[in-house]
């Protein structure tokens, strides 16, 4: 990843390379974006602002699936022939492991050799960040970036555990789930809700001999839909076989996602839902912004073990817990008489 | 419900009553911890961390399920057949819709006639409060002081609407769920994650003619256990019959908890469960009292609508918002550019 330092050109100058589509402009203020320096902050927020009504061309389509189900390879092979169909695309992974593994996912980036070499594609892994909405944070402006760069597709990929399927699917107006054959097994890892969120659900690998354990899949996510209410309204969630490995099916996602915009554009479904992120957006943001502070407050750090071992043992309760940390936040003396 | 005005007894009087079982003493105990006022937190917590040491020795069981699933009959046939056993009953309902209704869901105590004439049981609507976690917050208490009486059982009655469940789940020891006979169209009323909380399932009306609706209902909800981890560890959620109006498998769900408590309370699971339920607490009451403290401010409340409205048309992003409503929170300029 490019340092900070490296970012050093003036607001006119970021806004002017990322509305012309440079790449190296566009990663760079991605990279602003992402700093946590208070300096950066003010330049990060001028820049958005200046290319937010450059902003919300795009079609924003979410992927998700459990590790080994071939996002990476579906991402190529997807890209690569929307790159062929005329369609600029970028791709955004957040990656909710990288704080432990010190990594990113996409970090290997030879894994879309193709793709990264096409110069109609621009393919970025995001690093999850120490504050709780920081990586949504961070993905949703960098969605904004990359549109004002004149991306009309913006892919954002998430790995199947847990809260980043929510955090995705409030920044996409398209969620696709990606599933292995076999789904017996596997149902047991996804979680149930996922699928409740799906716009498209593929059984990835449907080829060779595993393309009748994929039916069977294919059948069983059917079967489940059927009992959903659609994640989009107006829109009725399929699911479909295909192969990253060999091509096979992935033409027919594409159709499926032109065919949604194309039904659901005018209706003015997706530019409600777009609304609604956006206020949600709002609301997590402020509620991580407070939880933060008040966990960083030194006195707040300082009482809580005391208090945590009271309750562990039942000395106090919760509320009377929480009192006394709200008290210390406050510099104020706790409520609550001593515990 | 009665008037807080007529807790005007001594703290002292307070938790001497509560400990001797007198059940007047511990309504108005429980109307003054349900109290928003100033003065009165004070005293409720006083009495709360007095009464603290005698609480924790009842059973916490929770019960949900869709409106028209026999809650209140079955509550009414079970709670009877405890008092027959020697086993103490409370009953608390929270009431998520009472804020709307005006009312609450157990206002009509004739539902739970035999019940409530009882001297061994005690009857208590939770009314909602007006706060994010008041309901789950005055209920947790109300629990706390029902066991310093001397209760043995506290059942919780959820309605099958949301978030209550969860909040609800976050409460007990033991969670039963109720469903109708039929579950192919039930199944589309109840959230999947609810089934996925359960301890045990229970077809209600399975009588007469919904004998075999019921059977099969069960079979079908047997299935979808099948896929789920258990609710607690080493404990097999099971799905059984039974009639609330005559009666019929009402003795085996009081042997399957007996049996819950009996295998689970010698490994610690139990114990476990509850000082983790106590750091969740605690959690949820800092956060929603942060972001009603926000809420409530003044200057927040002033400058919301228009930064609402700015959003809502694409004119600034959810982190300019965002900073601009938290620095007016501060008293402080915004750090952002100008907006």
């Amino acid at each position: 990843m490019q340092s900070v330092a490296s970012s050093s050109g003036t607001v006119e100058e970021c806004v002017a390379g990322v509305l012309a589509g440079d790449r190296s402009v566009l990663s760079r203020a991605i990279t602003l974006i992402e700093s946590q320096s208070p300096l950066h902050e003010q330049r990060a927020g001028e820049v958005l602002r200046r290319l937010l009504p450059h902003s919300g061309k795009s079609k924003r389509i979410g992927i998700t699936g459990v590790p080994g189900v071939g996002k990476s390879t579906f991402i190529e092979t997807f890209g690569c022939h929307l790159i062929d169909q005329g369609v600029a695309v970028a791709v955004l992974a957040i990656d909710p492991s990288s704080k432990r593994s010190g990594g990113s996912i996409l970090g290997d980036k030879t894994r879309m050799d193709n793709l990264s070499r096409h110069s109609r594609a621009f393919i970025r892994p995001s690093p999850a960040r120490d504050n709780v909405g920081g990586v949504a944070r961070h993905t949703r402006e960098t969605i904004l970036l990359c549109e004002a760069a004149g991306f009309d597709l913006v892919l954002v990929e998430s790995v199947g555990v847990g809260q980043s399927e929510v955090a995705l699917r409030s920044m996409v107006d398209f969620f696709l789930l990606l599933l292995l054959p076999g789904a017996g097994d596997e149902l047991q890892g996804i979680k149930r809700g996922i699928i409740e969120m799906a716009d498209d659900i593929l059984v990835n690998k449907a080829d060779g001999d595993n393309r009748p354990r994929a039916e069977q899949s294919r059948l069983e996510s059917q079967a489940a839909l059927s009992f959903l209410q659609p994640a989009t309204p107006g829109w009725k969630t399929q699911a479909a076989l295909c192969s990253a490995r060999t091509g096979e099916g992935v033409p027919e996602v594409w159709h499926r996602i032109e065919h949604f915009f194309r039904e659901l554009e005018p209706s003015g479904v997706i530019a409600k839902r777009r609304q609604q992120q956006n206020m949600d957006w709002l609301a997590d943001f402020i509620r991580d912004e407070l939880q933060r502070r008040f966990e960083r407050h030194p006195a707040v750090q300082a009482r809580l073990p005391a208090l945590r071992q009271s309750l562990l043992l039942g000395e106090i309760t919760a509320v009377a817990a929480a009192c006394a940390l709200l008290a210390e936040f406050d510099g104020a003396p706790a409520k609550l008489p001593a515990l």
